[in-house]
């Protein structure tokens, strides 16, 4: 028989959440000092008051965990192990980052714009056959590859060392990015924000793509120099952008990409909080169950390697 | 040694086809008293002088073949072959109906119209786990359904006579199509304009669709009731709409459609030229190539059947 697995669910209890601990085998308990467990949506300094030497495990809902290890309190009892929900949206960001560059492709946001007929008459392009540049090859990276095997583009991926990445037609290493910008018809920036990315494209990788390509951006704002964009936009040099981050973010009312027709703003929502929670709940289900068999969990945090 | 086989390429030479004609083996000639086949993308009465005893095969560009069925053409000569388009494009038009059927989830249509950062702060779904009927699953309906495998949706697939479509993960007889309306998430529309499918959602369709429901047509706009289409939008009866057809097409310029928030026109482009002549060479390679081999050709019509 597996043990007993009780879990407390804070810091408000969500029937959703709930029964995601129950499909996982776990019994959810009303008081936090009866937990062996903790399935956390809270601030850091809320959590604190309620780890007892019982809790071994709390599962945390975000996929980045920067305010936490900023905290301590991961590094408060080496014994405890933390999860945090890295890989649980992978698939959700990657279908908005598909959304965004087939809209382009498809020139889907000048015709919401249109309020005629022939105005819209854009002619759109394909996937099929496209070089699409991933850059950055991760989890989102590897999920929007998964996606997009069926669609028959030519994925190539850009990552840190360039080892193979599975699924994609061929890896650069990030050193040789420059070799994908002129065969690009797509880009697609995943990359997390460090000094090697910041302004990753700049005027002169706007200069070098293809007059139709267009631009994804579901990583950081600062992967792309935004004033070199609007140029570029405003020229024609580019086929268009679609951003989900943007630099500033929030992008101010006045800012010249609300009334650029080829670039395509969402505010920050690629990972949506109703998709978010259900992908949540799966996640908790699954490290319940293995919690309770006694395997490894999935997301184990690391605070010596900082994710 | 394979039988040489003379193309003429009418009415007019471009450089796109006579590479394809060459790539599927054949020889491109100026004279169509030399041809053995004519790749024609013109019109029924221009090509009537250019039929000789010689030409054996005539490929023409379109999918469907209705004004050529009525100039009586293609029944001149049982011996001589006829070759439509017809397949060619599935991919391209299933990449359009998904595209739509991704924006209205992710809501881009209100994102490419929102000028600010909070206005357009809009939950988006998922595909993952979202029921999708697609009814009328040939060509276009086939391919969509291999562009949708990897994103984790149920789809159903709704047919004539309900016989088991691959890769759906169920199919419906379309006389039982009243069963998927209440659980669908997403209906998109592919099916012939024939009396059966005329109005095919309608006020009573939209009123069993969940509230948050997205339709997508890129078959014929007859298959909608527009007028009921409005009224359900207008009260938030649907999720929005995407329609790629519609009735009366075109959308005259007056039509409530256009300022309609959740709705996303695009104008008959689902089928765009340079993906479409693109598509049809490759065709035209694969059929020349089939021809000198001796084997069958892709899309031989049939004038008895009408396609």
């Amino acid at each position: 028989m597996m043990p007993e697995l009780n879990v407390y669910i804070g810091p408000a209890r969500r029937e959703q959440m709930e029964r995601a601990v129950r499909d996982g085998g776990g019994t959810v308990v009303a008081d936090p000092g009866a937990a062996d467990a903790i399935v956390w949506r809270g601030d850091p300094a809320e959590l604190e008051p309620l780890l007892s030497e019982r809790v071994r495990w709390v599962q945390l809902p975000s996929a980045g965990v920067e305010r936490w290890l900023a905290s301590g309190l991961l590094d408060a009892d080496p014994s405890r192990v933390w999860t945090s929900a890295a890989g649980a949206y992978a698939g959700i960001v990657a279908e908005h980052a598909l959304a965004q560059l087939l809209a382009g492709f498809r020139r889907l946001p000048e015709a919401a714009r249109a309020t005629t007929w022939e105005g819209s008459a854009l002619e759109g392009r394909t996937l099929r056959g496209a070089t699409v540049a991933i850059v950055g090859a991760g989890g989102i990276g590897q999920a929007l590859i998964a996606l997009l095997a069926p669609f028959g583009a030519h994925v190539v991926a850009v990552t840190r060392r360039g080892e193979p990445v599975p699924g994609a037609g061929e890896t650069l290493p990030v050193d040789r990015v420059g070799e994908v910008w002129p065969r690009a018809d797509a880009v697609v920036l995943i990359a997390p924000a460090t000094a090697a990315t910041h302004h990753l494209v700049d005027a002169a990788v706007l200069a070098a793509l293809p007059a139709d390509a267009w631009i994804v951006n579901v990583g950081r704002g600062s992967l792309v120099d935004t004033d070199a964009l609007v140029r570029a936009l405003a020229d024609g040099a580019i086929g268009g952008a679609a951003l989900d981050v943007t630099d500033p973010e929030p992008l101010p009312d006045d800012h010249p990409l609300w009334s650029e027709p080829r670039a395509l703003i969402t505010p920050h929502t690629a990972n949506p909080l109703g998709p978010r929670t259900e992908a949540l709940a799966e996640r908790v289900s699954e490290n319940v169950a293995r919690r309770r068999e006694g395997r490894d969990l999935l997301g184990v945090v690391d605070p010596g390697r900082g994710y």
